[in-house]
């Protein structure tokens, strides 16, 4: 028989850590998977320690019915997580055992189904327009008949908390329909996102005192409550959480599942994933947003690169004594790192202590930290920005602290001079080439590529000149880009800031480039990253 | 005597919404306010009816010393909020009144001060290195120097929560020391942002019984639970709630004004906004965005641009009947509007229901609609994305309405091709060249320009050609430019998506383009940014 409960977790079935990311979180503005990304996903959340993964809604969307298919055909296999299907119940006046989506669930394979159901009296009659008995059977015979057929049940009661305030026995009774049936957990969803968590925690008390019932809670974040809703919920009794990857889904979106596990774990004590999970937190949450295509978001809770980033050149020097007095947690625990930022606000202190993080070591050298500080200052008042870029950091540090006779040595190519062509020609077509004349080794090299568009063929002319006298470039890739276009101070116009991610397998790191002019600037940064790379190779 | 009490909102002072964006939100990574910078936020925030606005750290920062200086001088004149410098308590050892600090804060000429005590015994010992005594004595006597001076004094009680589950008794003779000197409100500090709402809301509502102040509250949001945390200490009894604008700040970040703001109108219906101030919540957050030059958060509660706004093509013909059955309250309430996003997993509904929106009507004619349909999911398989780009998706309905000969006529020029040159010479300067060719009123035009980098070049060339014979496009500007790079489908390049926002004083509009080419995709972007300016000229 297929497993129906969490595996390898301490709490087991006791607690379910639910994910709706690949339903749910597919409805934010900006995402798109492939049934290739839905795989991905789920592999990475099963990989995490979730219990559930909810896979989508077969037989409603083609992309959902086939990730199940290739799911049941053996392209997901999952060690702790179950996965479930997301339907709705028989059509009014229908059969449950003939409706086609019914089917659809059976049909998908997942040994789990999460039905969904109105539990507000008005949108029962306003938008399913049929009356509470025949939406309370619809519920109660979609159930009999999915337990019959061996499935496991949870149902999502949609509305529930709006519906509760306006009419509570209504809600009440199509929870009743649902557990009297079989249903397993009873999800009450907060799905207009509107409650507030003292006044959500006492329904959810009052509901399980109510019916007996399992508990479950889905929140969605209109009022920016959806994390705390969640936590408040299991205070409450819940023992069911329904979480997207950070936070992704329709409007303000849904509870982070980051945050809501980070509080969990860190602030309740409860051992919700596999022993050293937590630790992973960071790094799935910022995996799973590439697959999205969507910016980690620098400033959330627990994962975010800034979340144990430390900005004030006041605290710097007592951070430097005693960081835990200054964290709500220890980063280590879900894997994320303190920093301590280098910016105009920031003094010697904070500097020092970032040179010591990069392996530049300033603590003995007054004048050389006072240039760098004075460095820092004026690039950031053009425009710079180190922040994110700690490969420029660590250029700019050493080339303080060694001189132009350091350690740096020579750099490993100078430029003479670039030139970049593109051409929208009369037929339509667009060219981009790019010409680089350079020094590298004593010679004179002079290349030539062409490219999607100007910085990739600036990159494809520079790799010709370099790769046969450079090896160690080959193994070098460029990870990301990004673009910032920032207003001129008056009087001046707008500079652009590019950072580039790059990557060789082993390590990624990230340079700065800023300037009038966005290709002069990529090239900054795409220099940064090759002497960076040079320094290691 | 100058005003020390909000003025022109219903509670007046007994209810005080707290600003601190220019001070606390500062920390925030990313941001870094210019004097004028400051006055404009100030400005905006007193519009919208704050109560108090914590200007900076007059004597620690040179920038909030001008600050204060520009605004005692007349260049700040606020209609509803109060001025407020923060600070420190004098020196350990010394007298308040000799305080270089202290004296400072009196010099800024706020009449409210804020001044920032540790409230937890191991900072005091740790950080501070002083004795609890003296820690008290610091905080008495430099609230009764300042009260004496003619100042309201509130108490930022610094890690008040973990110092009050580490040792209770010394958290609260911290309180004591204030409340007893004089000081107005004792702001109970979640500094390291560790906390939940129920056992918050509980430590509130204790303090509150025990000392007999007037408290407030301060959460940073490293739980994903500052904005509940807010709310719930309201409910608890907290009179004062300190925000930054967009939860700005360290780390990640305060509890975000907008969103508590929302709550406290929307969901416990407190005045504390003048009347009718709500509706501006949305405006007020973007122009914040702005200034600090930070992108929006399209998902920020509230004010977001997502925030209503509804992706599932499954709920779009319900949403048509009854809006306010799925949002959690009406959107105009903070300013905000209902979108209907146009996307590859909407159906027709939502496009046609878009369309209205759009001012095209698709009702009655069910074979464009397909077309559109088909249309608009072939784009977004390329990489197209009209979620954000209304007047391309205009223009793009528009076409498939009418047709080739409908109202929309003859596009204002057509190109025949175009050229970029970018040379970074070999005396370091880099230019970049553009030369257009193109068609409009029947004349073949050629212009050249140089710009800072290739699409300014462009834009500057194409607006060369077309100024003499067009001379709408006077009034029309850039105003925002963002780069986004997508990753390819296996097998194929990774393509580039430029998004331009036009204005022309009265409206702003955006545009889209994609291509594997950044500057075509720009010139695409700006094509369809003229001839949406074009069929209103």
């Amino acid at each position: 028989m297929t497993r129906t409960e969490p595996a390898g977790t301490p709490l087991g079935d006791d607690f379910h850590l639910y994910d709706t990311t690949l339903r749910d979180g597919a409805q934010r503005e900006g995402i798109s998977y492939s049934v290739a990304d839905k795989l991905a996903v789920a592999r990475l959340l099963d990989e995490l320690g979730v219990g559930f993964i909810e896979g989508g809604w077969p037989g409603a969307m083609p992309k959902d019915t086939e990730f199940f298919a290739k799911a049941a055909a053996g392209e997901l296999i999952l060690k702790h997580a179950v996965l479930v299907a997301f339907g709705s119940t028989r059509k009014a006046g229908g059969t449950a055992s003939r409706d086609a989506q019914v089917r659809a669930l059976i049909d998908s394979q997942a040994p789990v189904v999460t039905l969904v159901a109105k539990a507000d009296r008005r949108h029962i009659e306003r938008a399913l327009r049929v009356d509470v008995d025949e939406a309370c059977a619809m519920v109660s015979d979609t159930v009999s008949f999915l337990v019959g057929e061996g499935r496991r049940v949870f149902l999502d009661a949609e509305h529930f908390f709006d519906g509760y305030a306006y009419d509570a026995e209504t809600s009440l009774r199509v929870l009743d329909a649902a557990g009297n049936a079989g249903a397993d957990v009873i999800v009450l969803c907060d799905t207009n996102g509107g409650q507030l968590p003292l006044g959500l925690a006492e329904t959810v008390r009052a509901v399980k005192e109510r019916t007996g019932f399992r508990i479950g809670i889905h929140c969605q974040d209109d009022t920016s409550c959806a994390v705390a809703n969640s936590v408040a919920a299991v205070q409450a009794g819940a023992t069911h959480v329904q979480c997207t990857a950070n936070g992704y889904g329709e409007r303000a979106g849904n509870a982070d599942l980051f945050a809501v596990t980070g509080n969990l774990v860190a602030k309740l004590g409860m051992e919700v994933l596999p022993a050293g999970s937590a630790a992973e937190l960071t790094r799935v949450s910022h995996a799973l947003a590439e697959i999205a295509n969507i910016a980690p978001d620098t400033h959330q809770a627990y994962v975010g690169a800034s979340a144990f980033a430390h900005k004030a050149g006041l605290h710097a020097s007592a951070i430097k004594v005693d960081p835990l007095l200054y964290n709500h947690i220890d980063p280590a625990l879900v894997g994320n790192d303190m920093r301590v930022l280098v910016t105009e606000m920031a003094g010697r202190a904070s500097l020092e202590l970032k040179g010591r993080e990069l392996g530049v070591d300033l603590a003995g050298r007054p004048e050389v930290l006072t240039s760098a500080v004075n460095k820092v200052k004026r690039l950031e008042a053009e425009g710079w920005s180190f922040e994110a870029a700690d490969a420029s950091l660590e250029l700019l540090l050493r080339k303080e602290v060694e001189g132009p006779d350091g350690d740096m040595g020579e750099p490993p190519f100078t430029l003479e001079s670039y030139r970049v062509v593109l051409d929208h020609r009369p037929d339509g077509v667009v060219v981009s080439e790019a010409t680089v004349k350079v020094h590298v080794g004593g010679e004179r090299v002079i290349a030539t590529a062409e490219g999607n568009g100007p910085v990739h063929a600036l990159d494809a002319a520079l790799r010709n000149a370099l790769l046969p006298r450079l090896s160690w470039l080959d193994s070098m890739t460029l990870a990301d880009y990004k673009v910032r276009i920032l207003p001129g101070h008056p009087g001046t116009d707008a500079v652009t800031r590019v950072l580039i991610e790059s990557s060789d397998g082993d390590r990624e790191w990230t340079t700065v480039g800023v300037h009038g002019n966005i290709v002069e600037a990529s090239w900054l940064a795409l220099c940064d990253a090759l002497v960076h790379k040079s320094l290691r190779a």
